[in-house]
């Protein structure tokens, strides 16, 4: 087989190429053309546009941040041919068949940055070495440069290496994790279905460079809101009886939504982050706008503060006579990794030459939308696990002095393909 | 025609033997068997139980002072049969037609107690003259016990003279006036439909001794509601998301109840004056009751209170996961007389010698059940007034001190006997 | 005396003049120069900046909104020397003593826009006649800028008429009506502590063209407030407790602030407009702004409701460990004209051929900042009185196609002046 | 030594003695004063009424059950002379010193009952066997007539084995220990601060007859509070505004308690579990009372929890005009067994026939105020622990059927002496 080192170069010039350009999710367009690009040129089927979006499960997708990464993709020249393909949505997944009998690999790495304005300092080594982001408010603080790169160099090498493997490699390109919002329309559109395995892994985490966490536990579970009440104006002095107030709708439900019943079996949140109301000073509210989220620490107890706000936003709406929406902006499950992809990361990590495996479990301490994607694949009866590869950072993810190793990119890739050869080799 | 000053005794002595055995309101079978016992004495048709009250629309009625009104019956040796007439439900009709073609008048007199234990010190008048209420907590101190012997005068007095009069006369004796509770029952009952004229009148407000007022305006309209939720215990420590918490739901139906927004058109107000919830310390409260009351300017007013509390109420229920049951407690509406009468009044008050007649609009500022016959008589098509009888008292309605001047008691009979001349005569 | 009408072209020039380049409140300085060259030109001592501003009671003043105003000014040539001056305060007060022994009469124009887009529809008069706002948002939809035409038109006859006059007279162009934020800093200025008698008017209202109003009552008195609760933020899923809720604090509040009692005394209003509460999804909210008003029938009663609110303020903020500041916006009271100058206004309104006069009470329903200043008059022995023009409108005030019908701007002048004779004269 | 089997009769007749005769906390009298009868005829000094109960520290005292109890006692034929020293307050402490240097053990024992009637149903042990409860509506249905038994039986055979021991006991009689009332006020006396080691124990628990658990953890901490407002009344029709709403800062209250973000360090719970408030339903409530507790997974989070409803509980005090009163009526504290004495624990389990050891951490899962004084004497720098005593029980604790085996009195009793052997032997 083909050695990981002969990727190095690559490895490093895609990551800086990305972060050069981040783009926001459900606005990755360019992103997608070079991937799309790359993709072809190794040899792989391309699917993309609805084919590996179902539109119907979309959540937070702004429709002005879609345009402005249409304008930036055309404004970089991606053609309209390719555009058109992608239906407006972006991600894509690269299939390549080995023609041989074997399992079907469906691996996962997202694409999309953060809004977060990138650290021009001279010590911050993107800015040194000129690869920072060229888009104030907008930086690849989270990684996802890194896991597009090796996504790429995995594809590249599996199609180097096909001769010798078996079965069927899955590539998913997947937008918008950030807000855990891209992986509930990518599931819903079937692609990972017939999938027998399932990987994903996160960099500069839980771990330092030089080793792998192959039991992290404590995803949580969570579920994204937008909720709108709208009311009916009035003027506050002469009529407020003809007003429907929208803000004591939402006020009122922030109420009760933070009073929600802790629960006996597990951890629970729920925060609303933000709330809008109101015009005029002296203008019953007609308009009312929150946003939140709820988490569980399982699926079920998720599921309990998530019924319970929408029962709360119902009742408010009834109690002060306004209507409401409830859009579903973002979802993350939890995940148990199965034994069997634990003890293939195990193996492939051992091989790999100065690697620590940690096994013991540690705390993901947050969300994570590849676990939408794992659990599909479960629900279908495949397995599936997400590891860790760990990675100084100077500073912390989303902060504008984020930065990884990059000379763990070399070692992730290494763990990639032990852990391919192991399933499809 | 008789002269009125005959029925002095008469007025003294009713209206003392009353005041020893006050009943509150749905429990006055005592003093019914003493009505009907009077009307039946002066030839009077009489109406009783459910030809006379609408089980259905029976409002505020405790079961157990119904009980312990039957109990109180019995041991006054009212008969089982009268009982038996009654149904249940206290306060009767007298009817007498004069056999001559002539209009319906329909007058009305409130025959129930407060709870309020009567002084007994020896300057309370009561006291003595050895007439002062026999049951501790329960006094007639809101002149319920006059209104009930000028009533029955007013039937002695017609019945006296019926030859000189035409038409019929219907004499309402009605429950449960405090709480505004009896009025809604006897008008669903149909028994006023048929009425051309309706008069009530009230002792010792507004005005003294040796006047009358014919115009009040100010008749709150008001709605008196028992509020229950019932939720689902659950311990609270262990797992309180199992409970459906009650007092969530009446702790946040309160707060929106008071924020009801204020009405352009008019006065509002709303109150709950009792809530209790829950049971133990580490238990989800499963049960919470609210006692409220909204009024308003007017009776649209009034149904606008009403109509956003309901919605609140229900808000609520829906919000918290609970049941809910909103039980009407009492109901008065407001009215204006209609001039037809006003000029009677004025005009029988007039021919009362040495009586002041005060036309001009006094503020009635509370609630008067009576409001609710007065209008349904006004909707099909009758005249209705309502007036107030000085009398100068030593201390205010409600109060353990409180008292009239019975020589008050001439001056008001001789008005009724000139009212009803004038109107049947 | 000058016949008024000598002043007719003035007053439709200056009128359409200041139409086409209206200002919002504090940003007048364009506006403000053209008034004091006016009034220098006429002859008057003219006070402006701190001399007639109290910085410290300046209501509602936006600093952006005063940049911008500044910019706007230079752009327009307004003279640096004359910009010094106003020390970054619009308005201003030309004074002209008679040198004769008199009382000091003030009378007061308000000077300032609304932010609405004026039509430019052809059927609408200053767009068919060409005085449109040139900016757009911006539109002298209140006729305010009739009232500063109408002020110097009265300053320029007085000026002329000076001979025949006593005493002193005190023009006041104030700044900020809108909001009700210019009378409170103008009268804590103590310009108006040495006069006898105050005037003011408000065109278009109440009554129609060839009529004027000089009892209006039922200003309402409102307190215009902005409160701002400023927490600690946290991540809601980590480390909610860290917290402090600012959201939490305004929402609260707010359920609070629209159940405040309503006032047995008398018409009550609260009403929080805006609310923009927190900054991400996951992050417990650290900031929370509410934009309110309260209002009462009588100062009192206002009183009492700004009272309530300030004690809800800050309970909400102790009880959710954040810090709160309370900022008036503005401030308007009632207000009962002196007789002595009601009979002043009926004679003087009589002696206009073809005006007439209503003298019935008429409900002005709403807030006007010049009760401030009268009431300061008033509070110091002096007399004060409001009335109102009529002139028929197109379309009601704050709309895009409001407009006055510019002759009855010679009646107003002519009232003025009698009034002024009267008093000064 | 002499062999606890010896004992065995004490054990069950105490124990069925105490049973028929159960007092609810801190009206013990009866069954102190039969402690101190027995303590006394083994030679114990005893301490007695504030000797060993700090007033200032009593929580959940209810004078009225204090009363009942002492009438009870009279009626039981209790000395006024021990009434009077035990200074109207329950429980004691016995005391016997070895006169041999060694360490000082404090153990202890709980003696209140349950508000539960029970069960007289043929198959009931109690009933069947005759010692059923003789007070309706109250009973041992919690075992700690068990413990009392127990703690004398200790004190007897410690005392025939005094020779044979070293250093010095303190057999403490806790009052109110259900709503973890009792240990407060124990723990401020200073009757523990001397103990170097310091046991307790509760039966029929988390394990079956033949076990001991030695590793219990899970205890919550936890404060019970009872919250009453003071308001003032007024009429809610006629002059709303003068009232000071309690209803209302209790209900505001109670949606911000329930809404005290959850902890990122552990659970966190709140109830408030009654809610009293009002009077009449035409008056704003003066009067509130609720009835509420917190819990925390350790002392700090229920620190957290206390310290967040307190400034709720003050804020809406201020934001209603109402005054406050906090009164705390229980309070329990978290433990970790010290392992010195986990190990005499194991140790003198292992010694007893038949008993098996359970030495793996077991979840408490609930509160014991055993916890408030072992804590003290961890303050003091002495060690203690908590074990628990298997017994199969019918039914579960605080129901009517409530037993235990009888026969692992026995074992307990075992128990202890060999752990009082290793320790002052």
């Amino acid at each position: 087989m083909t050695c990981t080192s002969a990727y190095h170069d690559q490895l490093i010039e895609v990551r800086r190429h990305l972060h050069t350009m981040p783009e926001e999710g459900w606005s990755e367009f360019t992103t997608t053309a070079f991937v799309i690009g790359k993709l072809r040129e190794y040899g792989y089927e391309v699917l993309t546009g609805t084919k590996v979006i179902n539109p119907d499960n979309c959540l937070g997708r702004n429709p002005k941040v879609v345009e402005a990464g249409l304008a930036y993709a055309r404004a970089n020249g991606v053609s309209e041919e390719l555009l058109a393909e992608m239906e407006g949505y972006t991600g894509c997944v690269g299939v390549l068949d080995t023609g041989r009998p074997g399992p079907t690999l469906a691996v996962r790495f997202d694409i999309d940055c953060v809004p977060v304005t990138e650290s021009t300092e001279g010590d911050h080594l993107p800015a040194k070495e000129g690869f920072v982001s060229t888009r104030p408010g907008l930086m690849h603080a989270c990684g996802h440069d890194a896991h597009t790169s090796t996504g790429l160099a995995v594809a590249h090498w599996f199609a180097d290496n096909k001769d010798q493997m078996k079965g069927r490699i899955k590539i998913l390109f997947q937008p918008a994790e950030e807000g855990v919002r891209g992986a509930a329309g990518m599931a819903a559109s079937g692609v990972v279905d017939d999938a027998d395995f399932f990987l994903s892994s996160h960099i500069a985490m839980m771990c330092k460079s030089g080793e792998m966490s192959i039991n992290p536990y404590g995803f949580l579970c969570t579920t994204k809101l937008d909720v709108t009440y709208t009311g009916r104006p009035a003027h506050a002095g002469v009529e407020p009886n003809a007003g429907r107030n929208a803000m004591a709708a939402a006020c009122n439900a922030f109420v009760q939504l933070l009073g929600i019943a802790r629960h006996g079996s597990g951890m629970t949140r729920i925060n609303v982050g933000q709330l809008n109301a109101g015009e005029g000073r002296n203008v019953i509210p007609s308009k009312a706008v929150m946003k939140m989220e709820v988490r569980g620490e399982t699926g079920e107890i998720n599921q309990y503060m998530y019924d319970s706000a929408v029962a709360i936003i119902k009742g408010c709406a009834l109690a002060q006579g306004c209507e409401y929406t409830i859009e579903k902006m973002g979802e993350a499950v939890d995940l148990t990794n199965d034994p069997e992809l634990v003890a293939v990361l195990k193996d492939a990590g051992e091989a790999v030459p100065g690697l620590k495996v940690c096994e013991e479990p540690m705390n993901f301490g947050g969300s994570e939308d590849a676990t939408i994607l794992a659990r599909r694949v479960q629900a279908h009866g495949g397995k599936a696990a997400f590891f860790v590869l760990g990675s100084d950072r100077p500073s912390g993810h989303h902060t504008a002095r984020f930065d990884i190793q990059e000379k763990d990119l070399d070692t992730g890739l290494a763990v990639w393909a032990n852990v391919i050869g192991r399933i499809l080799g």
